[in-house]
């Protein structure tokens, strides 16, 4: 399990893409290869009910993060086939539109410690990878507590600041434009 | 190292209280005898810059922690004697009345898996204990990026809440007094 | 893994019941109980496209094999939310009424061997327990060779008569009614 | 034990040939030479009942999966000696043309899975290796349940039929000549 | 493996019984309690040319053999049902009235060092166990070279005097009724 | 422990050779280089009251197995210095010609497994090497049962002569001239 | 742990400067380049009571070590930060010009057994370590008992006078000038 | 090794006493029965040249410590029988009158980590053991440098006023009489 | 390998016994239940040529030693059939007494020491075990040369003078009557 | 521990040598190199009583024994500094000129099998090594039986009589000037 501060070692999944509505794979070496940065947002499974309100939020800010230069990948441990059928069959899916990654095998979420052995299923977990391919933040809530995609900005925002302006630091509730 | 979902086992530390201005201990189990929950809130180390301002955010906040139940330590490897003196003469930590936990041998913050081997500090990590004693929530960031309080006291609420509503869950952004 | 000629041993699993449109469990034990047989039906995913052609030729035998004390559970490694989704918009599974088992640990497809350790699937496999809890026959298909629900319906009968007749033998193609 | 989907490793085998009534040898890696299918199928005993039906059956398709280009091996843990004895003395074996296997160590008995430890004997157990020398079918019925041989010129067909359109699949019951 | 000299641990094997055309089992253990001597005379395979003048041989001295309280088996590793087909095709085994044990498994061949598992055939050994279940003679031959049943007439009747003199010693080339 | 069937690794002996009467020495090395075959003859010990028997028995046919290019070596755990002694003061030895092996570190006896650690002394034990170094033949008596050196002698001339004509066997009793 | 005689394998630490008032790191190599000796002088911890007379002592005499080729650096647990504070705080420690080494992992006080694995403090120990990096003085105190500092110049005197006349020794009480 | 702060084993020695010139033994637990210190005084050897020096002085301070409480026993790694001889030929030691510890075997000397196992002789090292059979306070030097008694004394006071006074703390070149 | 010094653990051998022309068994236990003092004195073979000086050379002491109370048994690895041989044939031998003791297994020869692995043969060793079975007195020389009986007197006078005059000591040459 | 037979892997050690009254160190090494014989004559203690007879009576052999070609050492655990001091004060030893030997760490003992674990000293031990570094005779004599010094000279005459002569044999008692 990486810890926050360790080199993620590389890994690859399979990802149903609904920009395109096509299956695809995303692999975290390209990724790092364009200098971005990575937000794996793993939750439970589709077509249940806490979690397209968490997916639909982060939908909202999908472009303010990728301009900002993050992708953003939903990651549960069900299959590609099945992230098609709920993202177009879900009303609250509809504006989705970040790679939603298929992981049956559990291999991923076991490498951030949020497999559960018991279900099968992963645990609520947003994880920030830096163009460096560093963890650099984690957030596990367990089961039904939501997060929230504003404080989620908020932290890429302090975090982009701080990799250009290494000696600073962003204190306690930073906001952009701040000074730190 | 315990993982959310996980029941924590006992622990106990030496604190410097500022409400007494004396030491004392605290322990978990103590504190899960009072049904009460706990936050445990890593900084790297005092008489340094970031951390008073976390510090004192979360400071602003205690009083409203404490009306729902909620125990807050913060925790970093540096010595109650050490506490002591920063909490006097610092003047952003004047507020500060949460008990300052010395984890000088890094028991408690390898526990949680937030102790640098290298720096013999502790990352920036915040731990949600429910009164079961089992470990529902943290979040860890990478050495400057500052925490926000106000979140915290969101997602303290959302657990409450879900604590006493079993069957429901709380979606994204949920606030206190919306509907699950 | 469970080899022809040795005991299973029991084991729980969610299961999606289209017959009363509910989530519940079934386990091997309950089964055996009643002193029925168990034929657990594997197949890769749901939401792809072989799959359902067999579970609707399988349904079309369903009740005859109910008649003979023969329980059926179909596998795989979606969860029961995703059976529950795919049985109620793919209308090639409108006629089947057997329970829907969710494997998203993989470790039922483990015990039988057919699980994929790649890609987190199960393989095309077919097994038969008796009222012993014995297994006493398997079929396994590589990935896009589909199975024959009337050849299963035929074993089953040896299987039976043989049961209470346990001198004699099933010759090669035998059908009931022929002498063995 | 080699499972479905794994590459069989090369094994030899003494047989009695029927056909030019005379003692030699088979090699997997010869059979994959020639790009042909191989069909193991394994029974019990020499010199007992239910067996020389299954044989008697297999033989009659001889012809038609040689055509398809499938060799059939029968196997059972007795000498060669035993089989030719066998072959030349029990009428319902008169047809019998396939070359019969020795497998008095048990060797390759265990490396399918079917020798029983207790009895030195081989369970009935049919297994297809295709022309990459993977397993794609395996089959085993505990003692005394016979196996249909239509049921396995149907799998062959479909096999063959998957290799040349691999982008298809076969569906239930599937039977040459409909299309997947 | 045993050596002369040492205990026997019991084994119990199936047999073809040609004096009442029957399967059966016999046990080391029941020999024993009986007080008789047992002799197991190994060879390779049922239907072959050596074979068959070894036994005849054997089968000669039976009845005197039987008559000094020495139960005699032949063992191969073939099964009760070849032996009673090669027993009754034969016809230089038409005397043979001796069990004809059966030891697919090779478990009682291993137990006298005879085990060949390149071939999973028996070599040609004699081993003659006394009433008290201790190893008292062992012969072994490679392949083709037959045994010779009058030797080991005359080898009984030295373990059988001497057994009820203990004090005296059967010198080279002793018979019976010569002084020791 | 050799058993038949394996090859047997070199090994030298201290002997008494009472063809010369002097001390010597031989190995299994320098037997197989002239292509003969080697009989080592085991027994317990000199001094003792069965055991020349034997001997002198065997040594009425050394001269003929010389011819048949066999060596015959007697091996007890004695001393070449016992030998020398015993030959020359018991009347029964005094045809004895071969060379009498010492082996009182009981390594050549342990190979042949006739060492008996109890009493340090070898078990009456017979084994033929042929010239390629492989164990062909063992006979082991359990003390007190003399040895035939007649049934040696025709065991001797059915081996060599199966070695010149590998394709045939001899039966049980064969006698040279016989044919096969 | 380095016991006396041993050599000290290289270590770095940072260092609070009082002489320059700024952070640094100092490391045994380059002492040992300068062909200086090395006090180590630890003590339990920052803002207690016993510890800062220790240290003015010490204080004292640091002028006079130096001249005479001694680098001292006293060593707590706590961080470079909190020495800093701790320097200009206390009034008892304005004359302290020596370097304050901060060891928060606790590996250079393991590396001369004085950690205390309970509190994670370190024990009031003292070590010398001439120019080779041989370890050539130990003194260790169970808490509470303070050093005496003029002990230990008239220890390095003695030390250094040996170093140059290494046929000598200083008896017990030896003071510079006596002659040995 | 034992480290101070920790409870030392028991341990037994054979003396030579000086005051009344005969052999005797001494071991831990007598002392600790009489809540006495135990001071260990090791050195390198009888018969040499510093070593005198350093036991005269401790001689002239013995009487002293002992009111206080405190039994001295030196040690070398020569029997009782050197020391006897030694103490009675060498004029600087006619003062000495504590027991001489004999260590031949290097047990206690190791046990205490001055043990030279290259030249079988022990280090210059004192140990101070409390009454409760804690190891308090150690002093090592390198070979040459002699021990200063007075600073003992000095340190014993210390130790033996906090025994009494726990919760003070004697400063640097603490002085019975002065207040801590 | 037992040394001088230690218990030595109960032993049991075979001998010939000259005095009674018979076979029996001598064991340690038996003598030392006597109060009787054993001396073992190995050699390396029988019928060889500075062995029987040295026999001889002992039995002329026998009587004296016996009515000291000291049993002598001389052992080699011959058989007990050998030695009876031997003393019966060698006139040097012609005094001997003392039981002549049987170690063909080695196990007597290799619990002193003197067992030569690659010969199988006893170096010469003089063994003294006093009458509470402790080993006090070792000798061995390699190879050829002798023993001096005399010698071995002398030192078993001074250790049965010693025994019951414990507190003395027999200086070196000490002979019976001599002061000590 | 070396046996007899052995080869002595070299050693060195320190020495008083009376003869020049100087310390200095032998080694097997260079003794070899002379082609000289090595006694080591080993005791318990200096300054006790029985040791000193046993060096004088070996003193007045050891001009004798040097003209042979042999070195004698003594050696006790002791070190030199107190041979040196008993050598030069107790009279008995005054004729004492061969190097007396320190093993204060008890390697040298281990080495031959004298060291005693319990009390650090030596047994009574003599050893021959011969010009090849072999031992070739050992006498151990448990606590007080002092040892003969002719008899030492005797042995040393036979082994240096039959390293000339290989083919002889020094019977018992054998003396110089005897024919063997």
């Amino acid at each position: 399990m990486i810890r926050v501060g360790q080199k993620v070692p590389n890994f690859e999944m399979e990802v149903y893409n609904p920009a395109t509505n096509s299956f695809g794979k995303i692999s975290l070496e390209d990724i790092l290869k364009e200098r971005r940065w990575l937000v794996l947002f793993f939750y439970p499974a589709d077509f249940t009910f806490v979690c397209p309100t968490e997916l639909a939020d982060l939908a909202e800010h999908y472009e303010e993060l990728k301009k900002m230069g993050v992708e953003v990948v939903s990651v549960s441990t069900d299959t590609k086939y099945v992230h098609l059928a709920w993202r177009n069959t879900e009303k609250l899916l509809e504006k989705v539109m970040f790679p939603m990654g298929a992981d049956p095998t559990g291999k991923i979420s076991r490498m951030f410690g949020v497999y559960d052995e018991e279900t099968g299923l992963a645990l609520r977990g947003t994880f920030i990878i830096n163009p460096d391919g560093v963890l650099v933040g984690s957030e596990v809530n367990f089961y039904n507590v939501g997060r929230n995609a504003e404080e989620l900005v908020r932290k890429m925002k302090a975090n982009i600041y701080l990799m250009s302006h290494p000696d600073e630091a962003c204190p306690a509730k930073w906001q952009e434009g701040q000074k730190t």
